[in-house]
């Protein structure tokens, strides 16, 4: 049981028949993929431009010409938008990618080719891509690896690339990043005379062992490994960096200083999740993925002690990660304030990323129930219902006027928004969201895991025999799970369902009767030889289920957050009125279960409640008295339903 | 009844012998009179210099050379420190103008007059005299009242040169703020060819009202009667202001706008407290102050619309107001945060200046209330127990962690400071405390009122006739008020002694007997002829009180607050361990009060109480238990003394 051993789905391995993700996927592929194209294009009416596919057009023609005079570049024009501009054709490019595999279309996968043909136009002789220096002058290049995101963007690149070759089988894109590769490994590493340097955006340690699964090239992992274990080494690169190129320094002034960047210290020495919470989780998926390929225990051990730290110590329930707007960070233990959270749509895919990592490493169901927790609350709650409107931000609790009116919330947007300027969201979420088949299974040695649970057809090979499984269920709704074994051949395989946290009563049948089954670290494990036609059917109870928070988390003493499987409920002003803090749930609350077509379609929950009757004049003050209250029926929604139908409050910890 | 039939005290009307008290005034004397008088100076190492007396010496020589081009007068030197700096030398005044009358000393001064002459040696021939427009160009003066607190400063010189005046008997100060009101009277105001501006932020307008009070002058009081007639009017000066002479607008894209000032709206036309809370307290104070004069019914109005506002909607029991670092503003109705709090100790000073005033204009305990609710908590909380560092925030909890590492709580200081750079908070204090025997009492024709309690002696005019009351009391930490008449004449008038709206039970003996008295508005007032040595006792019940929120406060549900007699009490780390939210008070729990010479004297609070024990292993979230508690002894100490032992948590809300 490995890293190295362990074969994650490919995103084509699994057809989707399922309810709830082929409606998430379909929006992916109808509304966010046309959507962002035209973004890109500049062709959306009031909003902000994005220039990310004019400043490819203008270095394209700069390569063209080999244009090399600032007064000749500026006769073709200019860089406008972020430093990072270019990653979001790539996001979009790889979303593309998993999109073709479920979905081919001819029509998308021609642009998404000529969008290709305009990056590996800018390529310049030595490999390097990234418009921003070849429009504003490569010698100019590779000075602010902190700030200036061109390694950002070479990985997203990268992971574009691998994918759109992995779905499409051309390889013009790939080579080109290759050769981007190649050129950052001639100019940044270990050896004399090279900038002694790494990213300031982490991505690139994890895209370039997704390239070296592809390439088998040593040099692309060795690079990956190099990027790891020398962030945050002392002396530190980025402040050699920053005082050698008069770089501006953001954080100088804040205790974050270099752990913004995760870089303050060697990743070996880092006990806690600091710094921008993407970044962070970014890097950590590339340092498990390095740790789980060399086999190296005390990086093993480096992510398992983050994962633990963020998982127990800074993760709100609904998988959001990164405390603080200020610097989209991480704060510190037991610190999760509900009504300023940041939590990130960005950071729980991150968080997502690295969970698949850990699992890979540990095989261990704790990882799966934290991406689960994330997939179908923290990270769907950043797209609106109809694909159109995106949430950057996804707090807890929210009361409109705060948002207005007091600045500590004025990041906490009551309404998702149609694109931002940092617009990295929504395509990130397309790129997670069409790639969700690659998270369903696994495959290590004689062992099948199921990871997560949703209606299709997997089709896969174990201990070298091909096998076919459908599956059938109503999962999130309901918690049954019908899987049926298909194929000519018997094969002999262990099934590992995976039990999810949150269930705390199931049987298992096999072809109808009790399955025998080892329980081992979240999975319940079926050893047999299969036979077409063999069905299993895992059946979890799903009640709703009443959370509370570890004491040590301030804000939610005395609060509850209502449950039921993997998804987290929340109060609407739509449903409940204004004031949701005046609503308690009371002891002994029973609760009604009703899936509903409205929302998109989803269980929502009624239950009895209470509301405090405010027995206040007009003071603010007033001697402690009886407090009363009246029923008040409660409908509870799934956090990622909320803000679909117009502003209101919206509260998830409720007082109990 | 009236505004201007009521006579308030001057500060030398009542001599203090109440410990509380002397000792506070003490400390300022002591401590803050002389600290704040090198900080001027700059004679503090280790500090920001402070460059107040230096400008004034700056200017002070380019007046007398009569330098005119920048060369010249770049020469002797140059403006340094806020554009305000000037200000700190008046409040520094002021307060020493007060302590002069209770506690002369002659040395102290010859300080004060010599520094009295360096500002009147800045005066310009047409009477301006701000240092700031002097060394950096006069032609520039009056081009950005909106910002550049020429006005202010001008306010705070009034306010300081009454008050010398008054404590001295010498006029050459307020002869040179006269001269300087007569020249913004002949630049601002409403006929043709002045500017038709106001001050940016206000305070001049209480004091051309204290000025007036003196000269009679009706020029002063007009000119109070157009600022506050003018501002907000259509179109809007300071707009009009900021295009003309291109100074910034640093609230464009908020939503304060010239709301920040007050200024977005006639004062008329406003419905609720907004904008930055010190600048709105102060203005509503002048407009007050000419309400009450002018005898303008609706304008009167006006003012106790902002105060109901403020105090039924925007005021933490602390008597701290201003909820938000941004702007140190207002934010809305029923927002009161208590760990993101900004709550200025200024902000709560001047919201006892408009306590005072609305008193004067309507005669209830109501204002007085919340006068001392203020002054005792969210005012003198500003300052540590030492004298020597101060608060300029004041939250209701405090996670030192919190300040460091999250943003949103770094204004949040768990230790007092030494100084600051904008130094309003201490010499805030300082004249504040050193005044208040001025808070103490008021007579209106017949009718005396006390409206605060301490120990003291007493000498006044009721109706024409002097007399002297003595008091003794052990107030805030006894609720038993003795007062003594003193003198050879019968003297017939109306006692009247405030009730607080914290008292719910009370008795009053005249000579040891039930008194006869009327309560009005708060008031027990008792009528008759007093001859030398007539006592009233005034028992006050005072027991521990437990304190709830209106609920429409999100923050305080399900918790509360303990307060005895007019002090809030918290819990702190030092008494009470870390983890100050796991603690619950309890139901029926008892409490024991007990007077303690620690923490500068005061009564301290042991109560039952329990702590929840933390029956989660490593997770951050689980399914509900029926939770688990542990009795604790809660020490409970004055809100206004925690931070004098270190750094460690501090809350008021505690958990019920």
């Amino acid at each position: 049981m490995s890293y190295n051993s362990t074969v994650s789905a490919k995103v084509s391995d699994f057809e989707i028949s399922d309810l709830f993700w082929s409606n998430m996927m379909e929006k992916v592929r109808t509304q966010v993929i046309p959507y962002q194209w035209k973004a890109l294009n500049d062709e959306i009416a009031g909003t902000e431009p994005s220039f990310c596919i004019k400043n490819f057009q203008v270095a394209a023609e700069i390569t063209r010409r080999n244009a090399v005079t600032p007064e000749e570049k500026a006769k073709i024009g200019s860089f406008r938008g972020k430093v990072f501009q270019d990653s979001d054709l790539a996001k979009w490019l790889e979303a593309v990618a998993y999109s073709l595999q479920v979905h081919p279309n001819e029509e998308l996968e021609k642009t998404a080719d000529k969008a290709i043909d305009l990056i590996c136009a800018c390529q310049q002789p030595d490999g390097y891509f990234d418009t921003y220096y070849i429009i504003n002058g490569l010698e100019k290049r590779f000075t602010n690896l902190k700030d200036n995101h061109e390694l950002y963007v070479l990985g997203h690149m990268t992971e574009a690339a691998v994918a759109y070759y992995q779905a499409t089988g051309k390889n013009k894109f790939l080579e080109t990043v290759i050769r981007g590769i190649d050129c950052v490994d001639k100019n940044i590493g270990a050896e004399e005379g090279k900038i002694h340097g790494y990213p300031g955006h982490e991505i690139l340690e994890m895209a370039l062992v997704r390239l070296y699964e592809i390439t088998k090239d040593p040099k692309h992992l060795k690079l990956a490994e190099y990027f790891i274990n020398e962030r945050g080494k002392s002396p530190l690169f980025f402040e050699k960096e920053t005082k050698e190129n008069e770089n501006e320094f953001a954080w100088k002034d804040s205790y974050f200083k270099y752990q913004y960047y995760q870089a303050g210290l060697p990743i070996r020495e880092q006990e806690k999740a600091e710094g921008h919470a993407v970044r962070a989780v970014y890097f950590y998926s590339g340092v498990a993925d390095v740790a789980g390929i060399t086999e190296d225990a005390g990086l093993t051990e480096v992510c398992r002690r983050l994962w633990k730290n963020i998982v127990t110590r800074q993760m709100y329930i609904t998988g959001g990660i990164g405390q603080q707007e200020y610097g989209e960070a991480f704060t510190y233990d037991y610190d999760l304030p509900n009504d300023t959270a940041y939590a990130e749509t960005c950071a729980s895919i991150g968080l997502a990323f690295f969970a698949k990592r850990m699992f890979c490493m540990d095989h261990d169901s704790q990882y799966i129930d934290v991406l689960e927790r994330a997939l179908f609350n923290g990270i769907i709650s950043g797209m609106s219902l109809d694909g159109k409107s995106f949430f950057y931000v996804n707090p807890l609790e929210v009361v409109p006027e705060a948002c207005e009116k007091d600045r500590l919330r004025s990041h906490v947007k009551p309404q998702r928004q149609k694109w931002f300027g940092c617009a990295c969201c929504p395509p990130n979420i397309a790129r997670l969201l069409s790639s969700i088949g690659s998270y369903v299974f696994a495959v290590d040695g004689s062992e099948l895991y199921v990871n997560l649970y949703m209606g299709g057809k997997l089709e896969t090979e174990v201990s070298g025999q091909k096998l076919t499984l459908l599956s059938e269920t109503n999962y999130p709704w309901d918690g049954k799970i019908s899987v049926t074994y298909q194929g000519e051949e018997e094969v002999h395989y262990t099934l590992a369902l995976r039990i999810p946290g949150w269930c705390r009563s199931y049987q298992i049948k096999v072809n109808g009767e009790p399955a025998v089954y080892s329980l081992e670290k979240g999975y319940a494990k079926i050893t047999k030889t299969w036979v077409d036609g063999d069905s299993i059917e895992l059946i979890m109870d799903m009640p709703v289920a009443i959370n509370t928070s570890n004491p040590k988390v301030r804000e939610n003493i005395g609060r509850i957050a209502i449950s039921r499987g993997p998804i987290i409920y929340c109060l609407e002003e739509a449903d409940n009125g204004k004031d949701l803090q005046m609503i308690l749930l009371g002891n002994d609350p029973s609760f009604h279960c009703e899936y509903t077509e409205d929302l998109g379609g989803c269980t929502v929950i009624y239950s009895t409640g209470w509301r405090m009757i405010n027995s206040f004049n007009d003071e603010l003050y007033a001697p402690k008295t009886e407090p009363s209250f009246e029923r008040q029926e409660l409908k509870w929604i799934p956090y990622y339903t909320w803000a679909n139908r117009g502003v209101g409050e919206m509260l998830v910890w409720v007082h109990e």
